[in-house]
């Protein structure tokens, strides 16, 4: 299948916290594609891949990036594709630096952020913007909410049966 | 037109700002309803207004809310379209809060949040949704941004036709 | 015995957290009850719990929730009983982003924060809504208080009999 | 009516934000007093204040202060009722200086904060608290609560029919 | 003369401020270039203009931007060139968000913050960094160095003769 | 008389602040004398200032600056005399980057930081260390703590007496 | 010899700080008292210890406390001793509560800040305050300051006669 | 070679830090220096390195230091070389302290700060200012942007032959 998403990762150290973005897409079965770019060491790569994201058939980027993260921003620059940005928890100042970086754009050029580290979110945004054009991935998310609300309702009904000190020996 | 944007408004203090988002759907032709709901005052509107969104054709809702800002949270709990959350500056922390309150969604459920007070960027992010499945709003979108690039260029010949001086004196 | 606290968890990842508050109602001897809700994965159910709260007999809603902490608020907006707030201290904000979310609610409908992390404050708060209508609780959180200070006296003897050295030797 | 909520202020300068705390307090029909104290410069008053607090009948004590707020938790030291502090937003960190000092009490000694200037929350607080033993108020409460959910409907209805131009023009 | 320092504004609204920096650097003799051009509303323009800067014979480039201030990050990315960044204050974070944006830079492309709104510095150091090869220069930033020196001798001075109240009355 | 505190400040724009501190030392008889040096644009006068304190007989020093106030810890570097530092609100942002620069020294070498723009108070606490050596300015300062004792005791009588509406309507 | 300084903590986890404090006072020949009291868990005690600390001969107060700090500004209200207070980093705000709670105290009522966890400043700061009294005193701070310096000059010397390398690879 | 660089730090605990920032220039062929000073507790020292650094021959001077971060400001104060400040992450507040110390200067006298713990790039800041009189550096610094670049394009087609799971597997 022809990738809707593209994942744009500022560094491969993002790696481990975007894989719960590959994952939650491979379980609400969104084609994607995975890059490595980088803002300021690789800004002409950065600024093809945006230009032509559009006629390649994406529908959605996500870009992750941390400390001045400016990777999400750029890419908006360069394309009308909604771009979701994941701030990455790093650095001294632990993603506020990131999470300014990305959601305090300017008129005229937005980027749609989630919560530091937000990586599923992420994904689960992408997923509600293909859902726009796609009753399958409509489905899919009626399924993960009805999924969500499901464990709520389980853990609830254990922690009544089990009481405070068996639930969390049982853990 | 059938609405396909909703806009919700946490309080009416919020329409002076949220006004900039309505103009720029107008701009960008993209039909809309508004609304002023609560997610604290008036959580049961709120939750019906949420929950009947994807049934009756819409594609994207804006929810805008200052301090504790729970609005555009809510309403995602109960839908699955995309949410974009608008900040409000006000209180004693200028909108910190409500950013906070709106972009650290938990996992499962997310909000896109732009920034605060970022009214028109809220509008640009939802018709670059709705452009994923209409070409009207993709060209719509790319005349914007030849729009903006052309103030820009335009700005910069000036200021080097007058110099500072002039250019202050003539803004 | 009837509870007259509700206790209220965002995740049954607070659990631990907020053992301390079970623990300390047990020690005033004031009847609770436990469940595990969420404002966002699962916002009828608490919506339900809120509503009926009050018809059950509760007369003080103890509800903790991390990141974009938004369970209080919500709790509060369906019921006019008082909710105490604890935001737990998780993510990259470390409960900032908690307590910013539980303690800056509208005007209308508010909700009681304790400190981020504050389990065993939230629990003594409750009891002390309990005691004014409760004279055994009155005397309780007398002899809660009695302790307290008596303990500040008791360590302060030992300091000044040990001295620093043997007073943290002999911890 | 003998008061049995009191209402104290760290500074006369407080009093023209409190006055909304008296306002909703009257309105709910809760009897009150007003005092002027101040943790810092009338330590003895503050003490004896708090000390004498539950005999003279009072239920619960509302203690605005600014900057280094320490009032709320001070009254607490001294007393078993519920105490609720308003952080009062002034001087150069405009309130969050009041905030912390307020809402991080330690283990022991619970404050129950509401928002930065949220006085009058304090005030539907302790009403909320003054509730749970008196139907008079809980149906007061009910009204208020129907009362705020109705001006949402107006507004949410006027806007409707004015649009987003007119509803601004009539203001 | 062949403009050593580019001055880049975000928008035409910074210019007020950088004014400051286009007097200082008058003052110690320095030709300079002014433009204006957006990281995200004219991202190849900048790119462009980052691109050729070294081979037009610019010495050090200065960006001011406010809000997610990408702009000095952005023409760092494609220059070898010092560029120094002015975060300026503006939106409800008042420039700690393009403070963060700015300095934050990750390593290998970095960026030299100044101060918010440090427009006057962001001119002298341009200059120190010129001074490295211009002895005329280097005379300019000694003559500078002494004129700040003798600017607070003679206040202090003034305040000893006159007093607190005359100095400030005759201020 | 021989002067015992000495104020500096980093600017002259600090004196209308700086004032609070003037009056306090003359209501309570310690004299004074006041300088303005700057640690930046005169650091070696600053130096001088600090080395020569001690011997010509001033007892304690308060200096006050804005922005990155380094003014406070230069001069406790330069001297074994207290030095109390006043945080002067200032910039975007408004006396945080002060307090720390002033309040965070590390070990070694201490500056007693007062509150941001705390002028007053830091006359307060020069009299303090002055009275360990002067029953003097021991008189004045228990003359002083009963006159703000006094002064809440007839605000609270006054608000007692008139009640909220004719106190403020009094102001 | 009699206590000239007090030490007071808030709680006995505040010891291993504290430590410092008194090893520094006992390297300067400073007579000391310790002691452990709470304004919160023990405000009697509090309140005793510090009205009674002039007429015993103490000279200065250090105080200690995390969290909604209020020990050394609760002292400081009961005595016109110089009051220092040390916040303690602790719980999720990591000591900027207890930093506010300390150094923003109200006009009237002055605290000394050190740094977070600045127990050994604080003691060099008790000691420069008792040193305006005692030359014994000063001549032992005019010691510390050449060690100082000396240590600083003793490792520059070995940094550039071992390099980076070395000297690393032998601390 | 004659050191053209010099970096000082404020203590020897931030040397394994600035390590970075001599391989940096080791790899860039720029002579340097290292020196460990302190503004408070070597002032004079520091004082003395400032002014003689231009007549040494040095065109840029690196100070690091943590905390109120006042080195890079102080050796600024006495020289018109460009100075770059690194701030350190240290103590409770993690190097934001040190950042608002460093970068936070008044108009007169600028600092260039580089990100909390940004060694690397304050070498390469270094090198760029270097570079402006030296073709030699600019040929390097050059090969360094292309080998950033190179190691993103690497990396890119790295993890699109691999997919996710084998290249986390592999790194």
């Amino acid at each position: 299948m022809k990738p809707l998403v593209g994942i744009v990762l500022g560094s491969d150290s993002d790696l481990p916290l975007m894989k719960d973005a590959v994952k939650m897409l491979e379980k609400l079965n969104i084609p994607y594609e995975i890059s490595i770019s980088s803002a300021h060491r690789a800004p002409d790569k950065t600024a093809e891949y945006a230009k032509t994201a559009e006629g390649r058939g994406l529908k959605v980027i996500i870009a992750a990036a941390g400390l001045a993260a400016h990777l999400p921003g750029v890419i908006a620059a360069h394309t009308i594709l909604p771009v979701i940005g994941v701030p990455v928890k790093s650095g001294a100042l632990e993603g506020v630096d990131a999470l300014y970086a990305i959601v305090q754009m300017p008129p005229g050029i937005p980027v749609a952020s989630v919560a530091i580290n937000g990586a599923k979110n992420a994904a689960i945004l992408a997923a509600q913007i293909i859902a726009t054009g796609s009753p399958e991935v409509v489905e899919k998310l009626h399924g993960l909410k009805a999924q969500l609300a499901g464990e709520v309702e389980a853990k609830d009904s254990r922690i009544k049966e089990l009481g405070v000190e068996n639930y969390l020996a049982g853990k």
